[in-house]
């Protein structure tokens, strides 16, 4: 179903002027403010939230995780029934596929995400690949179906927010059914009761509020699906987006102004910090520039606070005084690294341009 | 200091579109999605934030508040202290004073809120009073002002946050030294380790990362006195913006389309339901429209959560089918009631414009 005219999250800003429609949803959601990469683990509050509908009401009590389709053995999970299987605490790492969205020039229209969709917080959930073996796959499955509870129209499609992993990819080791985070029952706003959670990959993935997985014998093909692809143009048929591509940021240094956000620091010795994370593998260098990108020097990596998630950063920064633009930028193991112009495409997802902040030291 | 055209924040907007600036606002800081009207209390990362500066960072061992200037006996309290002394635990619905802003014409500059910036929360601290009592006021005091820990720049001025209360506003019993929301720490967003509470005033008050109180012998002329008030232009005196004005707000019916958020219900009889408070006194009748404000029905009103607190209120609605433009209104005590078009000021302060919510029955 490629985008048209009328199917406006896929539509391409006329103006530079943020739209209305663009600011209700910067309104409802939220990113995680860049000085919360000060934590290791986001104060849930501050995490960053995408919620496509509305957050649908929950009944703990009543509610049910169904597994359904192409399997042997249809299990309907009550919350009990999940709490009651083997547990893992995952420190993971999530970020929005459309962070960065509205740096675009020209820019699509959806979510207007500047730098900060992303937080890191610990989850607590049951393995996906356990429960899947016991409803026992038919051996024509291909695909896993995920609904969550949240619905409503998007691209003149009516829908519950469906996703689809895989098989290969749903009973992935780190892929499970997550119920708690931070040690406590998952808010709202994150998926309570229960939620889908696939550490390395943009947050789209990790359906919450999930309330069925359906085996499925041929690849879905739901809205949600057609709309997470990179593509030039609507009619283009694109490629999935997945992992989360390699990214810094840094704790803007110094103090803000309150509207422009323009910082100031004081001159002399300080240390730049920050975070950096891929989807496909390890992070492995951070480089920053105090030049606006004409030159850089390696930061100092932290150890990574686990498979899934960011690894800290340093860099000693000797500030002149005067205004300098601070660049970063992540490699990751597989030699991706982050660009300093951004890639154009049409629904504005995966965009990892390079963070700048301008400082002026006095 | 009366702003001016450089003074970026009392600025106005030159055209419909959201800027660059507010959009970065925007991101940072967010609102309670309305369907977070289900709640009496609201989920902690749901509860609207506004944070002028950056959130600082705070060790509570080391934290120390200090009382000092006109008293007898300056204090400086460790939050073990401040846990030592009587605790009490309020119910409290707080409001950003730029609440609607962003649907001001022409539009003020600065953070732009539609209608979400409001939460409801249980707070629990010591009075102030009893604070204020043991420090002993010098006979000469006449205000008491409130520092934070957020320092940053806004209207040309470098500040550490600060905002004052006459004795008389800072001494009623409801005004607390608050370390906890919902039965744990406050988080980093919301004051951590210690902010003033002032139930029934906007937001700007209640002062988060609380270092000092000062009293003072003249009344407190700083930045944020400055800026929240009422008036029509930059050179206008104007007044204090103190109290939330009344305000009721509906939980939008139905389900959402993801771009535009216009609504979709189901033909028939439905159950309209929302919150509404005032700062003024308690709220004593909500009205709704279902013909966009031509005419209008009482609402049946629940039990308030508490003196500070919203109430709940719903409505009976037999839905035809067609377009549909439902209104709500709240009138308090004192007789106020909100206006159904939004008078200006020109910083966009205490706007209690009713909510309107276009939905389509089928």
């Amino acid at each position: 179903m490629p985008s048209d005219e009328n199917d406006r999250p896929a539509g391409v800003a006329a103006s530079e002027g943020i739209t209305l429609q663009e600011l209700q949803l910067a309104a409802r959601n939220h990113g995680m403010p860049l000085e919360g990469l000060r934590y290791d683990v986001t104060p849930i509050g501050l995490h960053y939230l995408l919620i496509h509908f509305d957050i649908p009401g929950a009944d703990a009590s009543a509610w049910t995780l169904s597994v359904e389709g192409r399997v042997r053995h249809p299990l309907a999970l009550s919350m009990d029934a999940l709490r009651a299987r083997p547990a893992v605490t995952l420190t993971v790492t999530m970020e929005c596929a459309g962070n960065g969205r509205a740096r675009l020039y020209p820019r699509p229209l959806s979510q207007p995400w500047l730098s900060e969709a992303v937080g890191t917080a610990e989850w607590t959930g049951t393995p996906l690949g356990a429960v899947l073996e016991e409803a026992g796959l038919e051996d024509d499955a291909v695909e896993l179906v995920f609904t969550g509870a949240d619905h409503g129209t998007q691209g003149g499609e009516e829908q519950d927010y469906q996703r689809s992993l895989t098989i290969a990819d749903a009973t992935r080791d780190e892929v499970v059914l997550a119920y708690e985070v931070d040690g406590r029952p998952l808010p709202p706003q994150h998926g309570f009761p229960v939620r889908l959670l696939v550490p390395g990959w943009y947050g789209m993935t990790s359906v919450k509020w999930l309330r069925r997985i359906d085996a499925v014998a041929e690849p879905f093909e739901g809205y949600q699906m057609d709309a997470y692809r990179l593509r030039q143009a609507p009619d283009d048929p694109g490629v999935p987006v997945t992992r989360m591509q390699p990214r810094a940021l840094m704790i803007p240094p110094g103090f803000p102004e309150f509207f422009e956000r323009v910082r100031t620091v004081e001159a002399g010795p300080q240390v730049l910090e920050g975070r950096a994370w891929s989807g496909w593998g390890p992070v492995v260098r951070v480089e920053v520039s105090v030049d606006g990108g004409t030159t850089w020097e390696d930061a100092a990596l932290g150890e990574p606070l686990g498979r899934y998630a960011w690894r800290g950063w340093s860099f000693a920064w000797d500030a002149t005084p005067g205004e300098h633009e601070l660049v970063v930028r992540a490699t990751d193991e597989t030699g991706s690294i982050q660009p300093t112009d951004q890639p154009w495409n049409h629904h504005g997802l995966a965009n990892n341009m390079a963070q700048r902040v301008v400082v002026t030291a006095r």
